[in-house]
């Protein structure tokens, strides 16, 4: 969602496999803007999304409210026609997710909302003033997000594509951030991320978002979001994605480890269809996550970085504490099952369980050896793709990381 | 195309009919933009258009650029997704209807637009706060004004729906209005109509429209317009008009000697297709109009009313002058071949001819008595509909005229 | 509606025209069978329908029941999914009419009905075995024509397209013919044109339709029909015809004259819309016609040829008679508004009206000299178009025909 | 797919859910065939869909050549403008299909084919006459598959809907099978099932597939095939399907398990899209049932019943036997990791195998006591789902199975 200055550029060119796609299955001439009321939702069941997120173990969810292309998902005074209730689905498809979340979940609720518009032409003049004319911040993308919070109270406003723009002074973001923590009715309760401006990237918001599927690998000194997306290839929902386009558990397991060891939050995006639907692939992924943070969910729930975040002789172990406790995240089984660690040394009365099975694990550690740890019989195993060690009287060894 | 203040609100409320054609016809919730991707235009043939309006006789036309519901037949910026370019028929209809029109033809090129509009929520949203808050008119309606101005060198800009707010300083108007005769490209050959504020109406103006098929049967002391429809029930193109709706050509003769001869302009409304046609009816509803002024239009074009609007004596016959000449419209051939006078006292030397036919006319004239012409035989009248007398050496008779 | 055989072969050649139009306004791959949901018939009203035929004058009708693309007006059990019923209009648009105008008319209700059709596979293959193969008449089109009379009872047969195959014994219409006339509903009533098989063009049948427009000029020994329609270039609707594709009352009331005094009877088709219309340029023309016949039907209705078909001096005038009246029908007003007429001798006191006309025209004839008729004032004349003589008392005057 | 009797006159009731599905999405009287042009298959990938098949481990697949509805799959002379190249996706889907298996896999082609039609109007004729009037087999099925079998040589012809009729008489089906398999260009490799005739069912044919999702439990002496389908609640792609109504692979090798250990075939099926595409949930669970039969398809390739169809002590224990070997099928994990088998009795030098892993398992047998098998650590375990052992030297136990 990120776009560097020069994708800005880039989106003007035409791909090819979508021009020849139209020339195939549509008349010449066919706009974007047809496509309206083709988009129809009329599966759109935001009760039974709201059951998804939460069977995930979703703890906030952020709705696309209105992408580069503009159209907005709620019925905007300054999007008109070009939103869900004057065309297409002719339903508030953001107030409606946002009452379900709200009646049936514990989820905060968040939007994402897009500064900059590809095509809107009241952008495109600023652009060729070279910003000197500043018509379309004001005009549009700024009293959105006022609507917005008005009328919805996100607790998560994800804003994006600050960057089409030299400066946060043509955006006005400041003054907008200034009401929303001090006047607005979320001002104790909302958290932004760090689009606002180009200057603003991985520098200032309540979280950084840096660039799309950010995951350093490393413990960074503010609270990040790793904001990546179950079909690999696209935030949208593509028809013609294949199984090999998805992610694996084992690859959403291991995102998961990394990005929570590291002090971030992981967003998982799935692009729901023009009828309103999430499909089964990634209904599958979501209830997935969930039977495994439902195993696991200590580890990662109110976690903390630890001060290693991955084992220092085994690859593919992540750590993070909570409560005194220290977790490892083992993403593969180990050989003969017999885990090795080491970066951690136990005391002596120290405690070792699986998440998820009843018994403590056997250990044993040598005098300045790494750590062994007997993995349980298959059946007393609940979880699957990644296992969690809970450890107490835990404390680190020094030594090199294995890196992502 | 005048909205009474009443009528704006009137538009709210759902006419039965419609409803239920669309109940019957339609998907539940398709909405008015859903339109917009059948608004294909694929037969539209500008140059065709010139070439009828053309033999039609126009000196000018008036493309409806922008009505009510705000749909701009050009690409304009404030419009966006919401014009002929960036949905539908992906087109430039107005700009290429001015080409065609400069191209093929003398008639003057200008173009309608609705100071409002009946749903954007911006003008709905000032109207709540009764007009306190004018944010409509600057993000939209005004700006597009300038645009239009700038990027198509209209000669008559004829504005409507300013009746929708209470005062010309709503919308801004003034200023607008003031850089059109002073600045603008225009500035030295535009004409302007008068619904530019409700005060302005029928009171300033190089032309006053007052109100929709405005038809006063007396001489007005200021230049004005008929503005009227060849579809009796409607300006937008019917799909349901039949022949019973579509006026007669004696109708719209009538019509036009009517308005010329009291000093109006006639505006003759047909409404184009979906799909970018003109049909036929209206077609030869024009070309026949075009007929009766190759005969008769010397009667009409540059005409100036004359001391007397109609006969005193014989109903249907209105009066025009021109280059020392006075005219007769007739619109009813009289009985036994002569027609009787009242109005006018020919000098001993005056001669009668009838437009389209060769030898004069035999006439006479009782001291104090009607003069009395006798019509030609039907095989040297050209003429359909309506018959023009011209004298020369004419005189008026006081005496009260028979009302429209 | 007639097709030589090479034409059979000619419709598999795209024409390039509606190739170029698919292509600019249609999917690539778009097949004929694609616009089935688009015959909507939304407007379609029998009852205005049947109005306008009455108003026309119209003495019997016939409804394309089925054109050689095979849809059916009605639901046919033998062109399932591919009728009106059953997709489209979902309405017996064929039963509906019928119902109409018996209910509102005295018109005769008859049907057109093509035997071949263009892309049928069952034809196509009889076609490539060389007709050795019969599968598509008895499984299509013969259990239709069997199904549309038991069904709906026409009193006309309008059979078509029987020349695509080399003789009548590949139809087997022979037999149904003999059903028709001997044992089916409508025995009594119902009556046939001549084209169920090359054979029987012009040669077989209660009235001869020959070809398409067929107008000899000259009186035919049996009766035949002229069947033409209103646009020129077109039997079905046509969204690009311009005014000057339709024929105007000039042409249409030559037409009747040269049609009727020849012995014939005039079929003058309408195509009607996607949507179910008769558009108005085409109900102008029908009650125009109407008013014409309802002045001069006299002429007309139940006439038959007399001795002379056109006048020997005075081209543009043709005879019938009826009731021991000769009329004329004068289809160009006479200079000097004195008609001379080289094929009649009348009576001493032999009385000569036009018909709408109060008063019995002046006439004169030297001996063996034509026949001078004073033509009345305007305003006594009520038919436009043309003119009908009416004499009693009238003689042939030997010579040679003014032809076509 | 098998109607008994009564459904094929529940068909004509409307069920509720999908009216009302119609009433809010679709104008009225939207008919079923005006769907025809929306079935677009502009995403079908036939080499693609024979990649799936390969990689899901099939041996046969059969596409639906035409169901209930009628509309083939290819371009039968029998269902003019009712199938997929005259109308909708504009190719012939079967052809391409057919090519590309043959082109890419080892895979029989075959296909599904519904003798009877739901609204065909002509079997509803027939029906309507208690069967004593057979027009529509002889106009619309058996040609059909005259043309199916002489155009794409399928290797398997899996026929459905007889029992809409009260016999075999009625469908005409035993001259067509006597063609066949005497005369047909497959007389030598074709195989079909049982449903040609109301009293074929379960009584003739290669295989009989008795009803659909036909799971005895129990050994036939005749071959058989369940065909079952992924989405547990219907057999054509559903849009509203959630995940929870997806069969699950333990579902989907339990159910291989029981079909195969009792002499039966499984024919898994999936609903592809209107856009020509297998969803991802699909094709995860072919490639994971692929998977599943790379590991352990020596079980059930050419395997044979054995002398027991499941385990008498154990349940959950399948067996199949393949060149002197017996097969677990073990559909769950036992607890400590030790099976226990009542139904076979080991050779003192009998080996034990995983399928999937290296080394032979420990076994042990007390005397008249049943087989203790010990499971391999999970590191060495390569299957999921379900695990096979494959066994020599197994002679069976008497006693009752653990059944179905």
């Amino acid at each position: 969602m990120l776009l560097k200055v020069d994708q800005v550029y880039v989106i003007k060119q035409k791909y090819e496999q979508y021009v020849e796609f139209m020339e195939k299955n549509y008349r010449p001439n066919f706009t974007y803007a047809d496509f309206a009321p083709q988009f129809t939702a009329e599966f759109y069941d935001p009760d039974q999304w709201a059951d998804i997120f939460k069977a995930a173990g979703a703890q906030y969810i952020v709705l696309t409210s209105k992408h580069h292309e503009g159209f907005t998902m709620w019925p905007s005074k300054y999007a008109w026609n070009w939103n869900a209730v004057d065309t297409g689905p002719n339903r508030d498809l953001l107030g409606d997710l946002a009452k379900s979340i709200r009646n049936r979940t514990d989820i905060k609720f968040g939007v994402y909302h897009s500064l900059f518009e590809w095509f809107n032409p009241l952008f495109l003049a600023d652009k060729e003033s070279n910003f000197t004319q500043k018509a379309f911040p004001g005009a549009k993308t700024i009293p959105e997000l006022y609507e917005l919070v008005n009328e919805y109270q996100p607790e998560v406003i994800w804003s994006d594509g600050s960057i089409a723009a030299p400066s946060s002074d043509y955006w006005g973001s400041k003054d907008f951030i200034a009401w929303l923590y001090n006047d607005s009715p979320v001002k104790d309760t909302v958290v932004t991320n760090d689009r606002w401006g180009p200057d603003a990237s991985c520098a200032h918001g309540d979280f950084f978002t840096c660039q799309d599927r950010y995951n350093p690998g490393v413990l960074l000194p503010h609270k990040w979001e790793n904001c990546m997306t179950i079909d690999s290839k696209s935030w949208g929902y593509r028809r013609e994605a294949v199984l090999a386009d998805i992610l694996s558990m084992d690859d959403l397991t291991k995102t998961m480890a990394e990005t929570i060891s590291c002090g971030g939050n992981l967003l998982m995006n799935v692009g729901p269809t023009h009828d309103g639907r999430i499909v089964p692939i990634f209904e599958e992924r979501l209830r997935q996550m969930g039977e495994w943070l439902g195993i696991n969910g200590e580890a990662i729930y109110s976690s903390k970085p630890w001060s290693h975040q991955n084992d220092t002789l085994t690859s593919g172990v992540w750590y993070t504490q909570r409560d005194g406790a220290v977790f490892a995240i083992v993403l593969d089984w180990p050989e003969s099952d017999v885990l090795q660690l080491g970066a951690v040394t136990l005391a002596a009365d120290s405690k070792v369980f699986m998440l998820g099975c009843q018994d403590p694990l056997k250990w044993s550690q040598p005098a300045d050896g790494p750590l062994h740890v007997a993995f349980p019989d298959l059946t007393q195993v609940t979880s699957r793709w990644a296992w969690v060690l809970k450890m107490d009287g835990a404390t680190p060894v020094s030594g090199e990381e294995n890196r992502l």
